[in-house]
């Protein structure tokens, strides 16, 4: 491209090789468009429902370790604390900043998180995501909207969910916000 | 500043002038600073007391003026929609991406949203803010944690909260993200 | 969209419905696109040749109120100081950080700046962009590149040159760093 | 920090251990401050005399393994093109996007840029940066000042300089644009 920008300025001509030269311009863009965050979005509910099928096919080892692959795949814990408030969690241990919290609640198995009986395991068949509203603004996105778990029975339960995703160096998509929680029911 | 610079290129000395130099600097900073994030947080619960007063002694219609300015003044309806799913909401009007939908939940009086009877007239005395983590980038900064509400009869009422500010061009900042709930209640 | 929402959490069904919900959610996208950096590079150089023409149509005066104009539109000096090195600039008034620095490069006829004669009344009739590089990063987006400008005798001065745009919360694109130069030549 | 929360909730009381809970947030600050660019600006020109000491010292292969390390340090190759428009480049090999162009700009002895000489192996002794303003946002700062070289025969060079970091993933900074040129010289 250079060399072509080079023949403009020098004959104030070449108004066909112009356009040659712009498909050379290099690129990078680090912002996250929306159609990348509804893949993800997509991809977290792929990832859950693989995970529930793991635990029933192959046991609760295979589904622990594919649940650590699919955290540290899709959460950003590696880039800093994740500001992780799961559906059902409960104090002292309502927020799960560190990897190992994440792991525990979506598997469970785990003494210092008695509480937690694995949200992965839960024989989820369905997950559909109903956004109400998105910010994009470079490497951060955030949502707001409705997710439905539909399990094997076909129960469907649905949470009010937020989630920031930051596209990381590599150009890999992190959550590092994650808000969820059932639907506030008037007593 | 850039005269004393051409002093420092021509005589190569003038080690004293640097450091009068340095603070000629023009500096513009667009992050919102830790501190910043923890006043603004505060002020949201201070002026969520201020409109339980203003109810109690002027009455609804100043206290929905006082809900609108501190609404304008705090959220960032102007830049775009925010992502507010408050406590107390329920479906269809689960989310409040609009200014009218905000002012609903706090003040009430607004047939549109029967079901809002007013958040912040419930005569709030406390608000205390417990942060478990904190991501500050730039323009942006978000937080979560618990929120505890000390009514006038004493009673706590404390619900899990993810806040994301934005610092605007004027460097205001502006909630642009926030989501919160009760906490889980395992049955 | 929420109703819609409700429809699907309740019936586990509407996999239709999904589709027109998709398009009622509401984004908010605070990023540059690339298309819209060429756009705003292409109207800085039509901005140029607009003040030329008004200089030599209708005066110093009318291509001074242009100039002022263009400088509020094209550049962020309302944001905080503009970090720009116009091509043609000297000690000890090399870099003009604020506004009435930027007029007296584009317009001269301001005493506090007696070497400036005005790069925008030089009679440009052609203005041309080539980057080399593009980075995008939402509000922000960098290139660097030759610009190239034809005045009204077909002479053509090429410079090197570096531009910063910032998305403003109005969405208007604004230059926030601008470093321009004539091209090294070796002795 | 959240088990004091829930005490705090419970009993309405414990102002002090508030204090306590303040300081256990767990904070990440991806943004970059205005010591950091300082110090990285430092960083630049220390790099830059080791380099020239390196080659009178070792020889031209030393200092071309330490500027590629200097390069990998201090440049953000690795994430992508760098806006890099060096001091002394000319036509068709003015722009330095990848590492290939950067180490040939700073050692020489690459057939593939046939004019490059070696900026770095000037035999420089003092590097001075006074800026004359930064702009911080985030992971960004953007900084426009002159830089002075003195060599070791005492001679200065001054350029003038614009300057974009980026803060890495890791929390390392890097140059992503860099554009620096000799001062306009009027005829």
């Amino acid at each position: 491209m250079r060399l072509i920008a080079k023949a403009i300025a020098v004959t104030g001509a070449a108004l066909l090789l112009t356009t040659g030269a712009a498909t050379a311009i290099e690129i990078h863009n680090g912002s996250i468009s929306q159609d990348e965050v509804l893949k993800t979005q997509k991809a977290w509910g792929d990832a859950l429902i693989a995970i529930s099928k793991e635990h029933e096919e192959k046991g609760p080892d295979a589904a622990r370790v594919m649940a650590a692959n699919v955290i540290d795949a899709a959460y950003g814990y590696r880039l800093g604390p994740v500001l992780f408030k799961p559906t059902l969690t409960q104090e002292p241990q309502t927020f799960r900043t560190d990897r190992e919290g994440a792991l525990a609640y979506f598997v469970g198995q785990n003494p210092n998180y008695p509480a937690d009986t694995g949200f992965a395991l839960k024989g989820w068949r369905k997950v559909e995501v109903n956004n109400a509203a998105i910010l994009l603004d470079g490497e951060y996105a955030t949502t707001l909207g409705k997710v439905s778990f539909t399990d094997k029975q076909g129960k469907v339960t649905t949470v009010d969910k937020s989630w920031t995703f930051k596209k990381d160096d590599a150009g890999v998509i992190r959550i590092v916000q994650h808000h969820s929680s059932l639907p506030y029911q008037a007593k």
